[in-house]
């Protein structure tokens, strides 16, 4: 499979997996998925997985890109949110048939206080 | 899995298999990655596979995103080049230990004549 060099350019499909950390430097979970606009290209969700850390177990935790920060240092994301926060957050859980709407988009976006994608 | 309806969010591992036409309606193949920006989560290339029709076998194909427009009809991407520029464009091999670098970035794009995304 192809590898990138410079700039920070990376395959969508190995985004899987990349870490995410607080403002303090802990690492909080991965990045499972990216949802992106088919027709601009551009990211509007990073789907979460805190894999237990926070005792939610295998929820999904869909933040809006915004409050992500890529580090080129630490190789992964940062965002400025605390556990309690995260623990309050919209989630989805495997076994749901979830789907995203409208409805759905902008609570995730207010709860966490962006301007929506969602017209 | 998650679904999404409304507007046109896609789950970046879904993009996987979306078709490419001709501006003739023509599929010419399929988008089988996406390469993003990691800061900006941007869109920069699609990598098609033509799967053959063009005599090209396996070839990955990297275009400029510039160069696609979603068409919401056909849910897939329109691009505005003939077969004869596809055959002669930047490839590279599933064999190929492959890398990006900017020196071949920027042969892609000047190829597809966009403003190139390397500095």
């Amino acid at each position: 499979m192809a590898s990138i060099t410079g700039n920070t350019l990376i395959n969508a499909e190995k985004v899987n997996g990349t870490n995410v950390y607080n403002l303090q430097g802990e690492k909080l979970g991965t990045v499972e998925d990216i949802v992106i606009d088919k027709v601009s290209g551009q990211a509007i969700y990073a789907v979460m997985s805190f894999g237990g850390f926070l005792g939610i177990g295998d929820k999904h935790h869909p933040l809006p890109w915004k409050t992500l920060k890529y580090d080129t240092a630490k190789e992964g994301y940062v965002v400025d949110l605390d556990k309690d926060m995260l623990k309050d957050a919209p989630t989805y859980d495997d076994n749901e048939s979830f789907a995203w709407t409208p409805d759905y988009g902008r609570r995730v976006d207010k709860y966490y206080d962006v301007p929506t994608y969602w017209t």
